[in-house]
This record gives structure tokens, C-alpha cells and sequence, in this order.
């Protein structure tokens, strides 16, 4: 994960998982970290390693904003500094574990793993829409690069193969008006208009009897991997915009080491939506995923010669972008655009 | 496996694993690899990794002979070419997964993972016997290089030592007269002419009480490690090849990884015949050379210097032979004989 | 493990792990051995892998003082000679497996993985104290480095953390004198001297009412981290030395590889203690230590920029002593003094 990007906002948590007392462990790029609620609000993520016997300061005891290292008791605060030591050794200033900048906003929680001088929370992607929503927030876990994640997320063609059966989907798709473009920013907009899609049952108080319905489904990327997905019902004829019902959601994904991730996403609030939806995305795409990441056997996404299609413009134009922050990141000529 | 011989008919699958719509994975010489039967009866052999998104084609959807990846739905026939993709894009001529050439002999599915052009089935070792033979076409899976499962079939001497309890053996293959010569092409021939040996109760039917029993144990080496053993008996005093009974076997190995086998075998047609048989394999052999593997530390089987024995002469010519073979087919100085 | 300290004795087995005709298997430093009891009351300690097709002796058939691998049957002697080949081939004057220099002292089995004119018995550690003592001779095994068990055991300071429940401990030692010092040759002697300790029921017996108890807790090391544990009770007034009661205890630690150890202690001879122990070594320091091998990522101890505090002198002391043994041992520049 050394040649990752750096300067840009990743998703550590949904902020409920560290409500309360909680110290939540988790790999992010490569490195354990833990996390936790401070007592005026904020929040910490720290290194999970204590600098003197390496032990997970996430198994240690907290007293208030205190961490105390469960090994040898040495003692940290919020912002990783050792702020005691048991046998009152005087410390080296340096003393303590990497804090990285961390900001709460619309219910998840974002991290900033480069340079904290440039972490400007003015650029965290826009989630707003999840404020005061009655959903689900929802974790995955998956054994498969985030890229891979990220693609299957950008081409949503896979829906009529992977999850036919589930969604019980008529194949549309494929004749879908299928377009890519800038936003502000990094930002992409992957959009497809299907038209005459099958009626779901959740359309049916919005549309009248043999109404034909177009669905606009709309993806919004932000490097490295935050997605906005917006699906959108209208009748066939009206016009763009006219959107009668549309549901949104969040797809996010983090990386936790080179070949895993960590997948961020909403649905509705009840047992029988979250468990179709673990379903769709633990069972179906899950698998899909991890059997790609085993079938790369390690090597380079590009060494692998993949077949580009027409289904692919956003994934990797995506792939591109990141490719691109990297190498200005690195310090490396630009080269090229994406 | 990137320096293992590849111009040689290797074993991929007992035909009737692959019987009907059957798609058929499996790992052979490091690289993941479906199989199915076709419909005009012939077979097909692909790389198990779809060239999109690397998912693999054994999980797809067949109907006749074209398989859809169950991703993105492109679908691919017999030969490895993409022949269709849902969304009507112009494919590159190249499209599509590599396909090896594939024969289907004696029972036997072969295949060949070199030059095509070189692919002769009359090269084929000759396992016709099996044709019509009532018997049990077994598979199993060792952790452990395809070699040592050579040597061990090349080296029956362990019958007296590994497998003492299970055959109640009287140790008298030590005393045998053992020659190894060439046969045609590259074959060998490994033969025991072991005198006097415990009458089995297979053999009361064939010889007078108290008339003295020799058998003839004669094992044939094509490469990489395709073996036919034949097992004769005849009355003590009695010419050569005046055999009143004999049981003829297949033990082909194909390397799955640089340490895991695929093992071929067959057996007499009972339950209680092939336990016996995987008993013998895969309780005794396999836990010995798994063992063996794993105490040669993933070190060169010549750099551990093992100890060569009169014994050994047929696993060792076995060996030197494959190493004559890569070399040549790696276009190295040919360097001495085997 | 290959550039780890060889010209010193480690800790093989306990001699009641080898006591009647057991074989006992078992990696030390990186290599597999074989290990048992000779007739004439020695020992021998045997590479475990035969030089013919490398299978561990230790599945082989015992018969007195000579093993017969069970694979092709081969002999070999206790000092690793093979002494007979079944079909009677002269075998090459070196054939056989490597055999270290052993010792039975004090209950334990003792090898010397170096160059074995240099093996001095009279360099054995003195475990004498275990002679006739009624304990329980105990084995853990640990997946971490063998030096970050001595850490643990250098370092006291981490009962008061670590194991605060189950001693309930009430945080003295942080105010205890703290002294390192020299001992005859490499040994080094780590004292605490930690004053008015809390009343163990197992003091009662030897302290009056309310009388103020000091305790004298000293871990003597010696190369490459056999340790041997004093604690003695005094009154809080006594001299140094007058010690109302003492317990004595081994804690050596020999590397199976280079993250994982093994691991041999005593406690007193009843289940209930044994289980405590075994609860605050394999449930309380094992688990931290994995964490902080694993926390480590295959880095260097130094590397990883340690904080060093006064209570790790000991520790550090250890380590940077075992540095020197083995740039010396390697021939290199001492450079430096531990």
C-alpha cells in the first residue's frame, strides 16, 4: 500500500461503531489503527501500536480521552502523545504513536493518511443527503482490492449476470444510454437512462397502471473510492429530471491491505432489506470479487492486459484518475490525462 | 511451474468427471483451468479467468457450447473466443481466453500446454488397456511436488517399509532383481523380479497349493509422470512372461502447483477395493511425501544432496530425463545424458 | 534463523518429553529434529529428514538405539550414521543425518547447534536448584520471536498491567530499585527491589501480623535467554539477604523459528496451579506477545525505533549482548560494548 494516495479522505467508520467507551482496531492501507470517541466529541485515530513492545494500544484500558497501554502501562492521549509513563521516566518529546486528521461528517468518518498541513476537510465528498436518513448503515468486509471493488460499483452492467436472479432484472441494461463525465474537481459522474424497466413494487404508488417507466441511474466517484449512488424513477416520456421517486445511497470503500477492503453502504431500515442486501453484495458480488483478486495471482491490473468495453468508460476513466493523483502525489511527471 | 516441460501430454481429468454439462476447474502446472465436454462430443480446455474482470468462466452460465461469465455476461466458445458481449461492443479479434489442445483417450482427458503445432495424440502414452477394463477410475489430491510421487512409484521398494502393515509384505523386495532400460522415444522401463513371494488369496486360483510363486513388477515412465504398472505372476521355476495372472494399473500425476499433485489411478471396481486403494495412497503415501515436501523447506530436490541407492536408479533416470527435456525445450545447452 | 547465535546451549525438550522410547519431533532454530532416549541412558538429537527422500525419522519405527525411517527403510544410529541399507548397497562414507552435541542437566535437554569442539558442558547454565524439586516442569508455545519473551521477562514492570487482575497487584513495582548488573562471563543479573508488597496467602506462614513485607524479585540471564527466576520475601527492616521465604523457577525460551518459541517454566505440583500459570502465560503475555509480533510486520527490532525506558534496562541489556555474540560469532568488527 506504500505507493497508495495519500492526500485525499478515506472512510474509517460509520460513527456508531466507535459511540461510547468503544476502541475500534482496524487495518487502514496496510497500518492497524484504532479509533475512538473523545469526551468533547471529536474524535481520535491513533497508530494501534504502542512505540515501546509494539502492543495494540487498542487492547489497552481508556480513561477518559487516556489510553493505557495494557503491556507496560504507558499512557496516551487523543492525540498520541505519551502523556505518562508508570516509573516516571522522563520521555523523549517524540514519545507516542501517528494521530492522522480525522473529521466526523454525515455520520461516517473520515481520515486523512498524508500530509495533515493539506487535509482540508472543505473536500470531503458531499453525503450530506444521509443526515436525519432512516437507513441502515452498513459494513462488509471483502478479501479483494478496492479498485476491483470500485469496478464493479462503476459498471453496473454486472447487475443483469451477478445478481440476475436476485434482482430479477430483464436485461436492459445493456440497451441503456450509458454516459461519463467530469464533475467539480476529481469528481466523475457515471449515469445510465434505462428505458421501460421492469415495474418494482416499490414503484407502484408513484406510477399509474401500465405506465411505462425510464430509471436514470447515476453514480457520483470521488477518489479514491466514494461513491453516491442516486437511482431515479420517471415516466418514459417525461422529461429528464422529472424524477417521481429515487432512492440514494452511500458505496464506499477503503482499503484495509493491498488484496482486502473495507465497504461502507446504507439500506433500508429493516431485517428482511439488510438481509437481501447482504445477500446481493456478500454472496454474489463477494465471491465474484475475491475469485477476480485470486485469478490475478498478485500481478499488476494493466500487466493483465484486461479487455476494455464500452460498459467500462467509468471504471476506468476512474482507474485513470488515480493513477494520475498518484504519480503528482509521488512527484513523478503527470504524463498523459485520464 | 514457469520452467516445468511443456511439450508433453499431460493429464487434466478422468473423462467422466466431465461427463454431461459439467464445467470442470482445476489448477494444472500453476494456472487455473475449466473444462467441459462439448457437444459434438469433443472437449474444450480453457484458461479459467475471464479477460474483462479476471472472473472466473467455471462459474458462468453454459447453454450448448458457449459459456456467459457470470459477471458481465461476455461469453466465450469452445475455442476460447469471445463471441458475444451483451452490450454489442466491437470486440478486438483477440478477445478471448486461451484454449490448449485436448484429447480425450482410453478414458483419459490430455492435454498439451506448449506449442499447439506440436500437439501430436500419437504421442500419446499408450493406456488402451483401460479400455473396457471394469474397474474404479480414482482421483486424489497430494500436497506435495509431482515428482516425489514419481519417485515413490518409481521406487517400490517402500511397499516393504511404508505400507508393511497394510500389504503383511515379507520384506523380500530387498532380494528382487532390479533393471531399469530404455523403450522407445523417451520411456523407460522399471521392472522387480521379486522370487518367492506371500501368496495373496487373489493368486489361489491360478497356482497349485504349495508351488512356489515369482513376481514380475513392471512399472513403464513416460514423461512428465505418466505410468502404467503391471504386476504378473508365475510359478517359480516358469520361463519369462509365462504369467497365469496379472493386474495392470495407471498412476499418472500432473502437477496442480510447484507442490501439489493431481494423482490418476485405478482400482478393482468394489468399495472395499478402492477404501483399501485410498487407504494405501492416501493415508500412507500421502502424509509420507507430503511430509517430505515440506521437510525439503522449498529447497532444490539436488541442492538437499539426497542419498542415490541402486534402489533409486529408475526415479533418478526419471528425473535426469525431465531435466535433459526442459533443458532442450528451454533451448539450454543440452549438457550431458540421463 | 540463520544468522542467530549458534556456539551457545539452548534448550531442546524437558527430559520427561523424552523419557521410554519416545521420539519426539521438534523444530529448533529453523531445522527440524528428532530427538530420544539411548539405551545407555544419553540422549541423541538428530536432523529429522532422512538424505535419501527427505522423510522425518521421527515417523520412523524405533528398535533400541537405531531408527528405521518408515519410507524405504533405511537405519541410522544415534549419532546419525546410517547403519544399514535394506538392499545392502555400500553406502558413501558420509551418509547420514547431522547429529548435535546434547546433555541431560537438571532435568533438562540441552543441544548446541554450532561447531561441536567448541561445545563445553561446564557452560551450561546452573539450573541445579531444580534437582529433586517437587514442581511441575511445564512447555508453552508461543508464536513470537524469542527475544520479545525475554523482553517480558526482563521487564517485571508489565505485571502490574498485564497480569493486574489475576495477581492483583496493587502498582508497587513502579517504585522499586531497579539495578542491572555483570555477572561471571556473559550472565547478567536484574534485580527490583520492591518495598512493602502486598500480604500473598503464601506469606502467611512466615510473617507476623501486620509486619511490612519487602520483596527481592531477580532474573538471572544468561545466552541465548535461559533465565532463572528468585523471589524472596523479606521483613520490610531485614538486611539484604535474610530472606524469610523464596520461590525459585526456570523461564528459558528457545526459537522454533524466528517468530515463534518455545517456551519451558515450572510452578508448583498441583493442577490449580498449574492452571493459573498456564492462564497468565498462555492467556495474558501469549496473546500480547502475538499481538506484538504481528504488530512488528516482519520488521527489525531496531528499525522500529523503540521507545527505551528505565524499567527495559535489563532487556535491552540482554539484546544488545546477544548483538555483540554474534558479530563476533560471525566473525565481524565487535564494535561496541552491550
Amino acid at each position: 500500500m506504500a505507493t497508495d494516495l495519500k492526500n485525499v479522505w478515506y472512510v474509517a467508520a460509520w460513527e456508531w461503531e466507535i459511540a461510547g467507551e468503544a476502541l475500534l482496531a482496524r487495518t487502514l492501507l496496510g497500518v492497524p489503527r484504532v479509533m475512538f470517541r473523545r469526551s468533547d466529541g471529536g474524535y481520535a485515530l491513533l497508530r494501534d501500536r504502542c512505540p515501546h513492545r509494539f502492543a495494540p494500544l487498542s487492547l489497552g484500558r481508556r480513561t477518559g480521552d487516556v489510553i493505557a497501554c495494557r503491556y507496560h502501562g504507558l499512557e496516551f492521549g487523543p492525540d498520541g502523545r505519551c502523556v505518562h509513563h508508570p516509573a516516571g521516566d522522563r520521555l523523549p518529546p517524540r514519545a507516542g504513536v501517528e494521530s492522522l486528521p480525522v473529521v466526523a461528517r454525515h455520520g461516517l468518518l473520515w481520515f486523512w493518511p498524508g500530509e495533515a498541513a493539506r487535509a482540508d476537510p472543505a473536500t470531503i465528498p458531499d453525503f450530506s443527503f444521509l443526515d436525519g436518513q432512516n437507513v441502515r448503515r452498513c459494513y462488509s468486509h471483502f478479501r479483494a482490492n478496492y479498485e476491483l471493488l470500485a469496478d464493479n460499483l462503476m459498471d453496473l452492467s454486472h447487475v443483469d449476470f451477478l445478481h440476475r436472479d436476485t434482482f430479477q432484472t430483464t436485461g436492459t441494461h445493456a440497451q441503456s444510454k450509458h454516459e461519463v463525465r467530469d464533475g467539480a474537481g476529481e469528481t466523475l459522474w457515471n449515469t445510465w437512462l434505462v428505458p421501460d424497466v421492469r415495474r418494482y413494487p416499490i414503484l407502484d404508488a408513484h406510477f399509474r397502471d401500465g405506465e411505462k417507466i425510464d430509471q436514470l441511474t447515476e453514480m457520483r466517484w470521488d477518489p479514491p473510492a466514494s461513491m453516491r449512488l442516486r437511482i431515479a424513477w420517471r415516466p418514459a416520456a417525461g422529461a429528464p429530471g422529472a424524477a417521481r421517486f429515487e432512492v440514494v445511497n452511500p458505496h464506499i470503500v477503503t482499503p484495509e491491505t493491498a488484496s482486502t477492503s473495507h465497504y461502507f453502504w446504507s439500506c433500508e431500515p429493516t431485517d428482511a432489506d439488510e438481509a437481501f442486501a447482504r445477500r446481493v453484495f456478500e454472496e454474489e458480488d463477494g465471491p465474484m470479487l475475491e475469485a477476480a483478486q485470486s485469478r490475478m495471482g498478485g500481478d499488476d491490473f494493466w500487466n493483465l492486459e484486461p479487455l476494455v468495453l464500452r460498459a467500462d468508460v467509468g471504471a476506468i476513466r476512474a482507474r485513470r484518475r488515480l493513477e494520475r493523483l498518484r504519480r503528482t502525489e509521488s512527484g513523478a511527471a503527470p504524463g498523459g490525462t485520464d
